[in-house]
């Protein structure tokens, strides 16, 4: 074994670490706890232990690193500039060096979503279409984006470029994590449908909801609200539509700048399936119908969880 | 003179064309009267005769003709899709071959507002910075745009990428000439900050603009509704920045999609300037503050009134 791939998902919760062969194919992975309490310098310890764990037995040496991660960084150096998910010393810290210095190999940082989109562009939708241009969403906690051009991933001057979920949407809308209102992730992300299944079970409209969580707000979330609405709760089936409406305003408005072949949705919330996928495709057709009649496709990922994992494999076989 | 290149610009009313040599330096220039009433067959006469009327007393052969078309044409042919501002008999007619076949010469069409950032790619703000990554919008009768990526025009499958101007910006808001609702044009284009201006003159609450225009609705306009609002009619200026206000939304989401180096204004309503290109910076400013801090450049067009001229010019150089 000589060229070994190293990909890092680093999630506020868990780290997920895999190492592959040089032609993407996981040999050995695994998952641990963030601990973020230990600070970066703590967390980074994490992740080299774990890659070396990992690694050592393969006997390989390490071609590069690639790590997705949660936030905003500087691209050229690997340093982490806004992290809304941790603790505010993971500003600025040099993320790549520091784990080049223990691991010595190549290390690239990028956004999570933007790996997982070059997880798709290498691995998923893209394997046929190697060129495409593509519009991907995650929609998760939080509604996280890329654009992929011509079978080139944008990153713009700061890596912020397909920033997807900051659209706004709603001028007046609720108040977004990035300091603005009514961007789709106030919208349409996990906890935006949370919400209203929240309301809903609260006013007593959503009966099967209710029975469905026995009561418990606490266990309110997009997939309970999926069996609700198939169980009769018409409320219920109105507001995820309404959320999935919001996704496909936010991807006609993508249509009318880039008009891609392909829009991804992903994570956890893309698993709603055809009654998201459905009610986007109707919204694209109704607000860009002007558009002459070329069929914008809009897909589930074909990688499901493991997008962001290959993404970031991906990312280690571009050194 | 050996190889000219051709520029027409056709519009609803007027068809202005240029001819220009090698190195897009325009010789001579006319315009005419449309006369849509003569149908396509007519309209590509009036063309024809007017290129051969500036060409030949220059005595050199036509390297080619580039032209800018108000609507959606088939890009591989040169055939008109959805032309708006002109009558249905429109639809379908294979202008490029038409004219090639009167002037034999190669014909290329395109969208007038793709062309026109062509042309501030070639001759306006691209010339400092070839390759940058550009929205282009151009705010007139409708809000017409287009993106460069990379320093290339980004035309998708059918030639609409770039249709900026139906984003939309408000899900239930006015009907669009596109069939859509709230669309950034309905919001923003000349007619839409017009319509208010005579809102406001009809209920008395723009003295300064009454005064400007003698009561007469007809001659309001947005230069009008400028001068009112230096004159102190606040409702006015209310209804000046709110256009500009979508315009910036417009601009952030594009900046969350692409992070352009630059986004150009032009067309007659980017002549109010300083009072639109302020908010809109503003705007985006407010709207994407949380990209960390890289200016994206927001300026008027360098070219003025000549933008889609050039940009035809240009069109025909890329023969």
């Amino acid at each position: 074994m000589s060229e070994l791939l190293v990909g890092v998902d680093l999630g506020g919760t868990r780290i997920k670490a895999a190492v592959a062969d040089g032609a993407g194919r996981i040999l050995v992975h695994a998952t641990v706890p963030t601990e973020s309490y230990r600070g970066p310098e703590g967390v980074i310890d994490i992740i080299a232990g774990l890659v070396q764990r990992l690694a050592t037995p393969l006997g390989g040496s390490l071609h590069g690193l690639g790590m997705g991660v949660p936030g905003l960084i500087d691209i050229a150096t690997g340093t982490t500039k806004f992290m809304p998910n941790f603790p505010t010393q993971w500003r600025d810290v040099p993320v790549a060096r520091m784990l080049t210095d223990k691991l010595q190999c190549p290390v690239r940082l990028l956004n999570d979503v933007r790996t997982a989109a070059l997880g798709e562009l290498k691995f998923g939708h893209g394997q046929q279409q190697p060129d495409l241009t593509m519009a991907f969403f995650a929609i998760g906690t939080g509604v996280g984006g890329a654009v992929v051009v011509d079978g080139k991933l944008r990153l713009g001057p700061l890596g912020a470029a397909g920033e997807l979920g900051h659209q706004t949407l709603l001028p007046d809308g609720p108040r977004c994590g990035c300091g603005n209102h009514g961007c789709l992730e106030t919208l349409a992300s996990g906890p935006a449908i949370t919400a209203e299944g929240v309301r809903l079970l609260h006013t007593g409209l959503a009966p099967r909801l209710y029975e469905l969580v026995a009561g418990d707000a606490g266990r309110v979330n997009p997939r309970e609200m999926q069996a609700a609405a198939i169980a009769g709760d018409e409320l219920v089936r109105e507001a995820l539509d309404r959320a999935a409406t919001y996704l496909g305003i936010a991807a006609a408005n993508v249509v009318t700048v880039l008009h891609p072949d392909l829009i991804v949705l992903a994570g956890g919330v893309a698993e709603l399936g055809d009654i998201l996928l459905d009610r986007v495709r109707l919204v694209i057709r109704q607000r860009v119908g002007m558009f002459p009649a070329h069929e914008v496709r809009v897909e589930q990922s074909l990688l499901g969880e493991q997008v962001g994992m290959l993404g970031a494999i991906a990312l280690a076989g571009e050194f």
